[in-house]
C-alpha cells in the first residue's frame, strides 16, 4: 500500500462474542484485509456498555467508548459494523452512521425482520451500502448468492434450518427417542440453549430469519409479523417416533415460497423424508435449501451461530462495502421491490401426517376416509395397525390448504370412533 | 427504466446447451433483469458455427453470426458471454473482447485451470470484470463465497465432489453393489456419462476444477498440471465394500489444502465416513465442503451440470457484472496473489485404507504391523478376518506422507505371507 493512500476506518458497536471476534480477526487478518480491500483498514472505535468489563479481545484503551452515537457521527468514520442486536438503539445508531456518510455491516436479525425496509432507504438515499449477511445462518453465504448468484434465475421456494437450538433438540429425539423437555436440557447443559429457551423454541428467532430470507429470495417486503409461527414445545417422542415410521425426521422449518405472485411465509416443525438433503443436518448446523426455476435444487450447509462464525461473516461483507465505499459505488440493494401479497396460513398449501388412535371396529377406515374427503383432502396413504381392543390410523395426505387440513383434524377430534388424535403435523420435502 | 438511458448490451458466445439456455432467461427474464441491473439487457449477437445448425432455443435470425471475432470487437458491445468452451479459440475471443472494453463471463473451466492468470491479467489491464462462477460446480455458487463471503476469514482446506458423472457411478456402486463397468455403462444409458467418458472417469475435468477452486481459497495460482490425479476405472466392488465396512463410502473427491505455506492440490478416489456431509452427496449432484478458521465446516451442495443450471450461473455473473460496468466499476479481482508451492504428492500428508489377504498363521499381524511401523507409518485400526485357510487384514493407518505409504503398500505386495493387497485407498475427512 502506498504511503497516503486511502485508509478505511471501521467503528465496531458492541463487544460481546461477535463484536469481539470482528475486532480479534480485524487485527490478526490486517494484512490480508488491505491486500482484498485495497487499502488498510483500520479500527476507528469500538463503542461499549462499560470500558472496565471482561471481554473476549484486548482493545487498545483509546479506541473503546460508551459513546456509540458519537462514534457514528464522527467524519473519520468509513465503516460502521453494528453487532449490538434489538431494535434500539440499533436502528437509530445505523441510521446516524448513514446519514454521516458511513456504510454499515450488522447481523441484527430482529432489527432488519421488525424494520428493514427503513434501513434500506436511508442506505438508498445516502448512496451507501447496507450489508447483513451474518443476519441469517450465521457464516453460511446465504443472503449473497441469493441476492447475487441467483439474480438471473428465479427463487420458487426456501426451506431452511435456521436455528440451531432447536435443531439440536430435535436431532437429539430423534437419534435418542427422548422427549422434548429431556432434549431441551441436555441442549441448556452443553450451551445450545438459553436458560429462557423462549426465542427459539417457540420460533420467533426462526421468523426473523424466514422473513429475511422471503424478502431476498422474492424480491419483496415481509416482515416477522407477516410469518406464520409454531414452535417446538409440542413435538413428542411419539412425533419423532411416527415420523421415522415414514422414513422422515422432524425438522423446524423456516419456508418461503412464491405461489403466483403472492409469498407464503412460515416456521413450524414438519415432517421430511430422511433421503432429503436437508435430514442430513446434524446437531446445531443450519442448512438453507433453495429451489429455483433454472439452477434447481441447492443447499447451504454450516453453523448458524457462534462469535468466530459469525464474524466471518460480517469479515466478508465488510471487504466488499470496502470496496464498493472506496471506489464511490454500491453492491447490489433492495431496490428492486415487487411488493407481494403474503398469504395467510390458511390458504397455504401444504400436506399433513395425522396418526389416530380408534376403535379397532370394522368401517372404522372408511369413516376417517371420509372426514378427509369431506374438506376436500385427498389421502395419499393410510396404513392401519390392531393394537388389541383399539387400532392406530396413520394417514398422510396430498396437497391441501392449512385450513382443509385442519378444519378435518377437528372433525376428527370429535367423531365417536376416535379415541385420540395423537399426532398432527405437516409433511414438507418431496423425496428427492 | 427511462428512455434513452443506458442500455447493456450482451454478445453469447456458443449456442450449444448452456448457451441456449442463457439466451432464454435472457429473453426469458428481461424485465427481471433490467430491474436488478439497473438497465436494459439487450442481445447484441449470438456467434455460432454454423447459422442453420438446430438450437434449441430461437434466436432473432439477424442476431446470428459465425464471426465470432467480429462480434466481440464491436464497438456496441458492452458484456460478453463465452460459452463455448476448450483453450481455442475461446481464449482470444476472451482476450480481444477485453481490448475491446467489453466485460466477460464464462464457464469456461479447462480455459480457467491452464491460462487463468493471462485472462486475469488482461481484465486487470483492461479495467474490466472477468467472471466464471460456472466454470465449477455448475450453478452452486461456490466462487462467490469463496472470493467474497470468505474474504476477511482463511480457508485452510476444500473438499469437493465436483464430477457428476463419477458421483453418479460411484453412488449406484454404493447402493447396488455393481462394479464399476456395469455403472459406467448405466450412466451412459441415462445420458450421465458421455461414450468417451475419460475426461470424467480418468478425473481430468475434476482436476480442473480443483485448480481454479486451490487458486481462488488460497489466492494463489494454481493449473491443471499442478494437480495430482487418479481417475475411478480402478475402484472396485470389493472397495466399495470394504468401505461400507468402515461405515464409509467412497467418493472421487478433489482436494485442495494449505500446508503451513504451501498447497496440496489432488484429486482421486477416497473413503470418507458416512456422517460426513459429503457422504450424502447422491446422484450427479455436486458438492463443495470449505474449512476455515473463523467460519468452520461449510457445505455448498447442487447441480453440478447442465444446460439450465449452468446458465443459472452465467446469469448471476451477468449482473454483477453488468452494474460493474455501467458503475464504471470493477468488482473482487485476482489481484491479490501470493504465490505459494505447490506440495508433490509424495510429501502430502494423508491416510490409507489397505486390505491384504494373508496365509491364516500365529506372527501375520505382527510382521504386517512391522512393515508400517519401518516406514513410519502409524496404525490407528487393525481388523482381522480369518477366511478358512486364509485371513484378511484389514488396515486403517493415521496420517502419514503419501510416499511413506505407498512405500509400505510396495513393501507388503513384496512380501512372502501376502497373498494379495486386494484394496489400497485413501481415506479424508473426520467423521464429524
Amino acid at each position: 500500500m502506498s504511503e497516503g493512500g486511502p485508509v478505511l476506518r471501521v467503528a465496531v458497536l458492541g463487544c460481546g462474542s461477535v463484536g469481539s471476534q470482528v475486532v480479534r480477526l480485524l487485527q490478526e487478518q490486517a494484512e490480508d484485509l488491505a491486500a482484498r480491500v485495497g487499502a488498510p483498514v483500520e479500527l476507528a472505535g469500538v463503542a461499549v456498555r462499560r470500558i472496565d468489563a471482561p471481554r473476549e479481545v484486548e482493545v487498545p484503551p483509546g479506541l473503546l467508548t460508551t459513546d456509540a452515537a458519537g462514534l457514528v457521527a464522527r467524519d473519520d468514520v468509513d465503516l460502521v459494523v453494528e453487532v449490538i442486536g434489538g431494535i434500539e438503539p440499533a436502528r437509530s445508531l445505523i441510521l446516524s452512521a448513514l446519514e454521516h456518510g458511513a456504510s454499515v455491516v450488522t447481523a441484527n436479525k430482529a432489527l432488519l425482520a421488525e424494520d428493514g425496509p427503513t434501513l434500506f432507504e436511508a442506505a438508498e438515499k445516502a448512496g451507501r451500502d447496507l450489508y447483513y449477511e451474518a443476519a441469517v445462518a450465521g457464516a453460511i453465504p446465504i443472503l449473497r448468492p441469493l441476492r447475487e448468484s441467483l439474480a438471473g434465475d428465479r427463487v420458487t421456494r426456501v426451506l431452511g434450518i435456521v436455528n440451531g437450538t432447536t435443531n439440536f433438540i430435535l436431532d437429539k429425539m430423534d437419534s435418542t427417542g427422548a422427549g422434548f423437555t429431556e432434549s431441551l436440557e441436555e441442549a441448556q447443559e452443553l450451551g445450545y440453549a438459553e436458560a429462557d429457551p423462549t426465542a427459539d423454541v417457540e420460533g420467533f428467532d426462526a421468523a426473523a430469519k424466514a422473513a429475511i430470507l422471503a424478502s431476498l429470495a422474492f424480491h419483496t417486503r415481509v416482515t416477522a409479523s407477516d410469518v406464520y409461527r409454531e414452535g417446538i414445545a409440542d413435538v413428542t417422542a411419539a412425533d419423532v417416533a411416527s415420523a421415522a415410521d415414514i422414513g422422515s425426521v422432524v425438522k423446524l422449518l423456516a419456508i418461503a415460497e412464491l405461489n403466483d405472485d403472492a409469498v407464503s411465509v412460515r416456521v413450524h416443525p414438519a415432517m421430511i423424508p430422511r433421503s432429503h438433503p436437508l435430514a442430513s443436518v446434524r446437531e446445531a448446523y443450519n442448512a438453507v435449501f433453495v429451489e429455483s426455476q433454472a439452477a434447481g435444487q441447492l443447499m447451504f450447509y454450516g453453523p448458524g451461530a457462534g462469535g468466530a462464525p459469525t464474524a466471518s461473516a460480517v469479515l466478508g461483507d465488510l471487504v466488499t462495502v470496502a470496496r464498493n465505499h472506496l471506489a464511490g459505488s454500491r453492491g447490489v440493494g433492495e431496490s428492486a421491490y415487487a411488493q407481494r401479497a403474503v398469504l395467510p396460513m390458511g390458504e397455504t398449501r401444504t400436506r399433513y401426517h395425522v396418526a389416530i388412535d380408534v376403535d379397532d371396529r370394522a368401517g372404522v377406515l372408511a369413516t376417517v376416509a371420509m372426514a378427509f374427503s369431506e374438506h376436500g383432502v385427498s389421502i395419499q396413504t393410510v396404513r392401519q395397525e390392531g393394537r388389541g381392543a383399539d387400532a392406530q390410523l396413520v394417514v398422510v395426505s396430498h396437497e391441501a390448504t392449512d385450513a382443509q387440513l385442519s378444519a378435518t383434524v377437528e372433525q376428527l377430534r370429535g367423531m365417536e370412533i376416535v379415541r385420540e388424535v395423537t399426532s398432527v403435523m405437516r409433511v414438507e420435502g418431496r423425496d428427492e
